[in-house]
């Protein structure tokens, strides 16, 4: 695999710096991929970087600046004179530009926008235009477009005449007078077509499209369920304005899923930085925030606890099943919650489902609190009354912990589930009410469940 | 979007069923995708599936059979006569019946290998030997090869002449005499080459491949990383012996992406059914063995408790803050141990980085352990002290519970950074580390942590 590849690759670059062997160092990184020589800068300083980017044939340079990370564009691009970043992009795809240009502070913006060529400018104020998250802001208009009446000998010549500027030649779009789109056509249709076939009688006229304004997670996920390479974009006129490439649609999915982990481990989400190149004190910052509210919040099960003192002193045993009880309803909880928010981001569950969903969490929750209360039932019985021998265990205590399993699991299934919708319906991200803080409100609803039952049965 | 579309269709079928139109049923189907009917099947009763599936175009009908989900492709496959069976294997992709052959029992598998045609059955076979979760189990053997000493204009016909049995078109291979890779070229070069260039001359040396035993998922990163559209799988001798596509590249990262999030959250992996047509029946058993072992192990925190039992009778208020320094423990050790499970999945952390890890975690626990025990600490004396005016707080129970949140959260970041890669390195997964495990140990910790010092300084 490519691990050790970057390694010896930075320790021979590192040897060609040290002797001053630049010619050497120019052929050594030539034919490497762009991915891979951002990765090898990662682990250089910025005079290295700035030093080999030089080094770069034009095409691969624009290559490795879209694949590095914010900070280190904008040192690169700080390095450059006029004349470099205007070689460099002109070789970028205006998607890309549109993507750089968004992570960088107002001067950079403008430096940038500057040195553009005059279509790429426009292009980029375009898509500059679309709200982050949606469609229309990874798009790119970088597409071939066909007409109808040509044959399939004058499109392979309109596609060799513009291949080079196009993101994708693979799925050709086919336009009317209006810009409306009519058809697609693929490189493979056209190279097993006759001809002197007219694109027309050959195109594809059932097209799967996407307006400028949809969700770019749910549009990404369209290529996974369709294997699609590109999809078309169209605006509410149904013109078309640009596609989304199978790459970027990818680049969506891993981003939005690793957002979603993040927020159920209680991080907010930082910068695309990967985790060893991070400084603590940015992981820090990342952590604390979450860790500080929750940790807050507790303050409630404090209380819960502290107004159940006097039952809490007469019966000490009643406190050694708080961490199960807890934990328990945090596990039931969070399965219920990431189940939800996975359906969600997935486009599997709608926000209509929500009755369907809490049916089908009751019905789950059940199976689940009566199997747990009856294990816990036993469990407490045989192996903390006999095998611990433990005096303060009856019947009535194991009875106690059990309903109140039973209705936390019931609570904590509920709350997981609908939580995560009504976030949405609300317009927030789903993935916000994950296993942290839905383990926060079922753990006051647990000791309140709890210490209400243990009153009532052992009549504290 | 697509949302919509599916429930309108839905309506429709039912309509024409019932009224019995079945050419108005066929026309407006014919021309859905393949994955569209797929999620129409999910909706419908076995009789309804087998009337429409007759009903669909050979090549469509095959792709439909892919996308389902194994217990309706087995109703299906019973219901074909071995005629039917064989006019829908013709149809397949050799990668695609293998994935369907594994899936099958055995007397399911031996029918679909008796009706395969001679040349699939030997490459199906050929491909059910690499190991489950390895690149070759995901490959296809229906690429296109070239040779060095064609010319562009041979290299079409050729691509004419075997395009509709290839998977992709759009990356060739060339190979020498022996079938060793040598080089790679697109159909973007070809098309923008002159016909009488020798394939030789303009194809890319510079090849990413990937071995039959490399595992499924790093693999699957690499088209991400590097934009690909395809991959070339070689064997040990370096001989070319298939191709991984990049859309079953992305169903591999869809698959690990919500395994890892299904042990996140104490689920163990199930069918790949969608969650609203699972029974609660199979959610049940999905969620109970995890919820089960969690909870048993929480026996050992209510030991804990127990052995402390005269320190806690003698002051309750220690008891109002265990929610509070478990929960704290728990997410403190669940930002870690995510963070590094997803790490090690993407390929940003090798298992050699331990000591790197466990350095930074421990930098990042302290400047949270400081935050959150100084914060803690002024808030149980300004909060519960002065504001709740609960005469049981004195600077030596904050004390108490700070110094002891400061210690918890120093262990649960460094178990939570160091078990997901110790699972690595003994070869498990990584992702069974995860929040739920880390939050019952780190809870028992915390607890031995917080009496320890609680008896030391308030000298119960």
């Amino acid at each position: 695999m490519q691990e050790e590849k970057t390694v010896t690759l930075l320790e021979e670059v590192r040897r060609d710096l040290e002797e001053k062997k630049l010619l050497a160092l120019r052929r050594r990184i030539e034919h490497e991929k762009a991915a891979d020589i951002a990765e090898l800068f990662e682990e250089l300083n910025t005079e290295e970087q700035i030093l080999i980017y030089r080094l770069l044939p034009k095409e691969l340079a624009a290559e490795v600046l879209v694949e590095m990370s914010a900070d280190e564009q904008k040192t690169l691009i700080d390095s450059f004179s006029d004349f470099e970043l205007r070689q460099v992009l002109a070789e970028l795809y205006s998607d890309d530009t549109a993507d750089l240009v968004e992570e960088m502070p107002a001067n950079f913006v403008r430096r940038i926008l500057n040195n553009c060529p005059p279509d790429m400018r426009r292009s980029v104020n375009e898509l500059l235009k679309y709200p982050e998250g949606s469609a229309g802001s990874i798009m790119t208009t970088e597409y071939v477009r066909l007409k109808a009446d040509m044959t399939v000998s004058e499109a392979f010549d309109h596609i060799r005449s513009v291949a080079i500027d196009k993101e994708t030649i693979y799925t050709c779009y086919v336009t009317d007078a209006y810009r409306i789109l009519i058809g697609i056509v693929s490189a493979k249709t056209l190279l097993t077509s006759p001809v002197n076939a007219r694109i027309g009688d050959i195109m594809e006229e059932d097209i799967v499209n996407v307006h400028t304004h949809d969700d770019r997670e749910q549009v990404a996920r369209l290529f996974d369920k369709y294997n699609f390479l590109a999809l078309p974009v169209v605006d509410n006129d149904d013109r078309l304005v640009g596609i989304i490439t199978i790459d970027d649609a990818m680049d969506v999915i891993s981003e939005e899923t690793e957002e979603d982990f993040a927020k159920m481990a209680a991080i907010t989400p930082g910068s695309e930085k990967s985790y060893l190149h991070k400084s603590p004190f940015e992981i820090f910052l990342s952590r604390i925030p979450w860790l500080l509210l929750l940790m807050v919040s507790a303050t409630f099960t404090g209380m819960i606890i502290t107004s159940f003192e006097r039952a809490l002193a007469a019966s000490v045993i009643l406190t050694s099943f708080i961490p199960m009880l807890m934990d328990t309803g945090g596990n039931s909880g969070s399965q219920a919650s990431v189940t939800i928010i996975r359906g969600l981001s997935l486009g599997e569950i709608r926000l209509g489902d929500i009755l369907r969903v809490l049916y089908k969490e009751l019905r789950v929750s059940f199976l689940c609190g009566i199997t747990l209360s009856a294990v816990n039932f036993a469990k407490i019985m045989l192996v903390d009354g006999l095998l611990l021998d433990n005096p303060a265990i009856t019947p009535l205590v194991a009875l106690t912990v059990s309903l109140s399993l039973l209705v936390t699991i019931l609570a904590a299934k509920l709350i997981g589930c609908s939580l995560p919708i009504l976030a949405k319906r609300l317009g927030f991200d789903p993935a916000v009410m994950a296993s942290p803080f839905i383990t926060t409100l079922v753990d006051a609803i647990s000791l309140v469940v709890y210490f209400s039952i243990a009153t009532s049965i052992l009549s504290l």
